[in-house]
């Protein structure tokens, strides 16, 4: 008789040693100001994914025919943020360390920060590609510095100008948009029209993927933090993992799902299905 | 410390005196016919407002750089239909007579004829703008003359023909759609196609806009009464706030959210930011 | 090959000719002040009645012996409480002509008025068993006389003192327990410990018995407009129905489920059972 | 006082000797591998189709203009599915000798494979039309050959090549993609976009149309054993039943809504009126 | 950093080869007649068993000073209910030839025949204990024997008079009463007063422990197949769990608990709380 | 035409100046461990609360005859929990220093340390009544020293041996237990058949009392972060509510309401009843 005994993504079933796609949950939502809840996300998608198949007809590739380690998720201590920080970026820089690439399933946007980070200490050119509803450029967030509402500022504030691209935005204040125009980084509002240019420009540079997925409208993906009406379709997001597919992506995460908002299952069926086409990419 | 302690719609915070629009809620939903609630929409709207920013990328304006004075609930009797209706017609008078703007969160749609009566008491060449799934047009529904399924018929008897636009209308009687097409009211099924004509051969008169949620598809506003799947989308109703932001908008509502058949909450967050966008336009 | 396509409570299968007791729905809720929704009590029970066995290990009885008729719901027009309590009546009036026992399902508990006004046009030395968490005895309800607040004071209005017995109550205004004290009814705060003496008391009067299932508590019954926790249990229950098996009762409801408002489905299922025992007694 | 006391879908009112078309539960769900459930669509589809109106202005018919018989739901007995298949398959034979149009509101989707051999009692050269979101073209699923993953190669197992039309396909093995390609079935991925041309080629033939309703994009149809995002919308749907109302359709079914799934009952609205189109256009 | 990454009931961390207890999923519910789900269980179990503490106060044990092994799930075939009994078998076989116990968290009750069959290859003078609301002694279900409205009668098939104690049990038919009553089963109606003196009068018999989670009342249960109001408490389980202690129980299962019904999480933590509790006296 | 315009606990109304009693939400979650949202309690009870009556039967007092100020919520920085603590602190010395009593709505545990800090400023031989399901004595959790599940530790490390008094405890660590029974704290498992005697021995001691509502038994109050089941009913928080009324409380607090786990809206029902209770002892 066969047993079912794993806690593992679909298909994730290669060792550390042998993968070169390491995936791992960050159960931290301790920053979030509205529904809390993204802690649950990497738990339930793993169960949930066993709902798809291995196959992408998009992609027409096959998720068994690639070498990915589900690592499980990190014991992370809530309340103490700074200690979060510190335990998800040395796990990344263990992972980049042994050339893999590290895939992360959030958690809040704020875990992007020390990911990025660890991916930063082999790859000091990175280039940030973001999907997000919000614009996540506030200096501090009431009072905070570091907080799921600041998480790309934190990163600009490591890699500077020029090095960040924003999609799909559609929620802000107006001065985090200004600030943006003003050069800081690249946004576009809504959606993603001028994507395939951006890409064009940064081909030849290592790319760190964070997908929030409340880029996504919430008749696809109510269950999140924020939910923004006005967001990009599932098929549109189909569309962007089909154009980054030719970039050298060396890290991603997809971060936000909040599964308990969502009893109809369908948030977490959505977050295993972009996972799948993401690590079908790497 | 700061702290939370108001009853208001986001950015609503001007007294009644130097507001120029005048918001507040008439929880009554004593004619549904199918799943009642929407007496609860305007208290869950308050609250969920404040997940949303006071800044439209839409509209490129900032509902703090506006005066509205948030009135809070009429406290109406549930059971006596027609007491309701008094107490709602006298408070929108009491509006206009003060020069400000009335808006109205519902409840369910039968609140709408006692503020067109309040308004018609200052501007008697009103015109309505009606948005909706659903015809509203019979001329009694279950024996009674007043109720959510007449309503738009109501105020047909008060304005007569010509005076009436209705868009995104998907649901009726066979001989609603015919009584509209002899030329009582102009009604375009489904979509807005002809809603730009529309306002420019309106665009001297006073306008009332009505906004029944339910012309949204249910996929992105499944908590409401009777959900009839076929609407608009967000993004779609975005523009129509856009488009009809050059009229002279002197009163408004937005009903039929019915938030407890929506356990993601989507459906109320949807609703905040239609009203956001809506007062932003007034 | 059988087939299911009746829309009747589990073994309620008699014609109205033969029948002892006759089932109907009042789906009417337009005087619910907090949670509404009772209107969909006896579609939903109809169809979770058969998760139930027809026979009762409480009372050893099988309610395939009994005749009963489930004539459907009565069609009621939301928005019009006057027509509404009209039809009831004559409903009622037209079963207790024929010889026969109503039970009412509701709906919110102002159904109970015209049943009790039917009842009493056969029986004028009516007596009222009332179970609730709520006393019902205002004599306005936000302005409004009749009401699901005031109810058993507008049957007081007709019978008089002496004539009405409330047990499990335990929500009021303090004028309203004051007032049920200097006489007016007999009133047991929580619950029901006097309920045998009473009935001694009353064996030889016609009784009709009207259980508003919030005298539960809401761990058991949480489907309700107004949960107020603090009131007796599903085994409380059964007693109560052994303890009053030996009255003449010549009509009865059960009233206040609000389905929706528990996801679980227990609350409908304790309705059922409440009415199966029920209808066991009759 | 007019009584609600039917258990019968929206107008199909008419006995079964004078009807057209028969409409019939098959609450059938044991070979459900994800979410069951699919079990109570029926019931729950009745009830809420008094949510519609009889009159479509998609395609400007009205229900109450045609003859339909509600049989009401097989009694199938759960954990022994050759029996169940039997049964179905027996009802739809009895329908199709009487000269009569089967009408199957399921269940999972192998209740169709019964339902086709019946059709196909009738007419030996009937071809079948499976809008999907799962190639349902494995040979066996967990070692069982008849399951609604195997249904539609169950199918063809008896009709052959080149007579199943699969649209809107999105999910299943790469080996049941190249199945089909390889010529067995014609099967266009993703939409519909080849339905025009199919319809033309077999327009003289009687066809079988066969609806499982996760070909839905889950934004809409939440309420579903396996919800893959990037479905078609409803008004897709729409068109669909519009471009097949021209094919001489011999029967039809509509399966897998699992309304337990969605809380906001908006997926039985779908279900609802899809039948209410689809049997416009029978 | 820590990782979380072991799909496993909290504490039960020994190898198959070094416990005395194995822990197994039997995640089948193809019979179930009402709401089925019950295959979920043991997932939502393993997951949310780490909300609680190894330690028991009631018991004064704790589970990390024991050795179980969790074995994962078994993957049972949907829709072919022969083979899902043989697995169960099979593997229960293994686990007693091997002088471990088996403890299985079902499913549906059917499961527990196979389980007792595959613990009688071993105890041929095996007595089941049967906590339950159901008595589960029909011959047969809708035309089927095996069902798990059948399942006890299944097993007095195979051991005969005097070896089943029922306990709890409030609902079935009457007749299932009468055959008990006249000496198959020892069955007490509702509660468990006569636990103590059976529990003295097996004590030197292997014994089987079956529970069925509804006989606890759906007020703290109400996730599951058919719920029953009237049922024991949960501390009523904590003293049946102490009383049982003193016997020697070789095998024991847990059933019937469909964690989506409860959107609370409670009966999930109801069962894993039990699963503790009857892990610390096997 | 009257307003209801107000975010305030019923009955709630006097000012900052006139009050004795000043109420305050602290909407912080930021160490739970299993299931956050307890930051949504304050906002939610406010609303709900006017579900009640202002009078109480079970203490035959009305809450309008009390002078109450509720001050709204504290805006706290979600993930600085060391802001946190102090914003609580302040507040709290701030309403102390008036002379006035704070009452504060959690929140999860953890808040109570500032609050007790607080009113240790002016009581510094304060005694804490602690009713809870768990222990929360760990001297950390997961590295942290300040979690919901030290608080009491923490506020022990305060005030020393002998000023906290613990009842209803189910669940803990074994060393947490007999570090209590070492006698650090007096500590009831289960139930609180102590408290009188812990009453008489404590009544000339300022006192603060703090519930943590998991206390109660999941069947009644599943909205939690950790729903322990067997705990107490409300009819013994009743109880204890009752036998407390004798002391000399300064300060209160209620915490680990989680509304959006319990879609009854049953649990944001009880808690605003004890809150209504207490109020009127305090």
């Amino acid at each position: 008789m066969e047993l079912f005994n794993k806690y593992q993504f679909l298909g994730c079933e290669s060792s550390f040693k042998e993968s070169e796609v390491v995936l791992f949950g960050a159960p931290y939502d301790g920053t979030s100001s509205f529904r809390p809840g993204s802690r649950f996300a990497a738990s339930r998608i793993r169960i949930d994914s066993y709902g798809l198949e291995t196959y992408s007809p998009y992609l027409d590739r096959d998720i068994d025919d690639y070498r990915v380690h589900d690592a499980g998720d990190l014991n992370l201590a809530f309340g103490n943020r700074d200690l979060v920080l510190k335990g998800i970026k040395e796990f990344t820089v263990d992972i980049v360390k042994n050339d893999k690439k590290p895939f992360m399933i959030g958690g809040e946007h704020l875990v992007t920060l020390p990911a990025v980070e660890g991916v930063l200490e082999k790859y000091n050119d990175l280039v940030v590609l973001h999907f997000d509803a919000h614009t996540d450029l506030r200096e501090d967030y009431m009072g905070e510095k570091y907080s799921h509402a600041t998480v790309i500022r934190n990163i600009w504030d490591i890699v500077g100008d020029g090095r960040i691209y924003q999609f799909g935005i559609r929620s802000g204040l107006k001065k985090e948009f200004e600030w943006a125009a003003s050069g800081h980084t690249f946004l576009e509002k809504f959606g993603f029209s001028k994507l395939e240019a951006v890409i064009n420009s940064i081909k030849d540079k290592p790319v760190y993927v964070t997908i929030d997925l409340d880029i996504l409208d919430p008749s696809i993906f109510p269950g999140t933090g924020t939910p923004e009406p006005g967001g990009i379709s599932f098929v549109d997001m189909m569309k962007i993992i089909s154009l980054i597919s030719s970039l050298n992506i060396v890290g991603a995460d997809v971060v936000e799902l909040s599964p308990d908002y969502d009893p109809t299952g369908v948030s977490t069926a959505v977050a295993s299905k972009i996972i799948r086409e993401l690590l079908l990419v790497l």
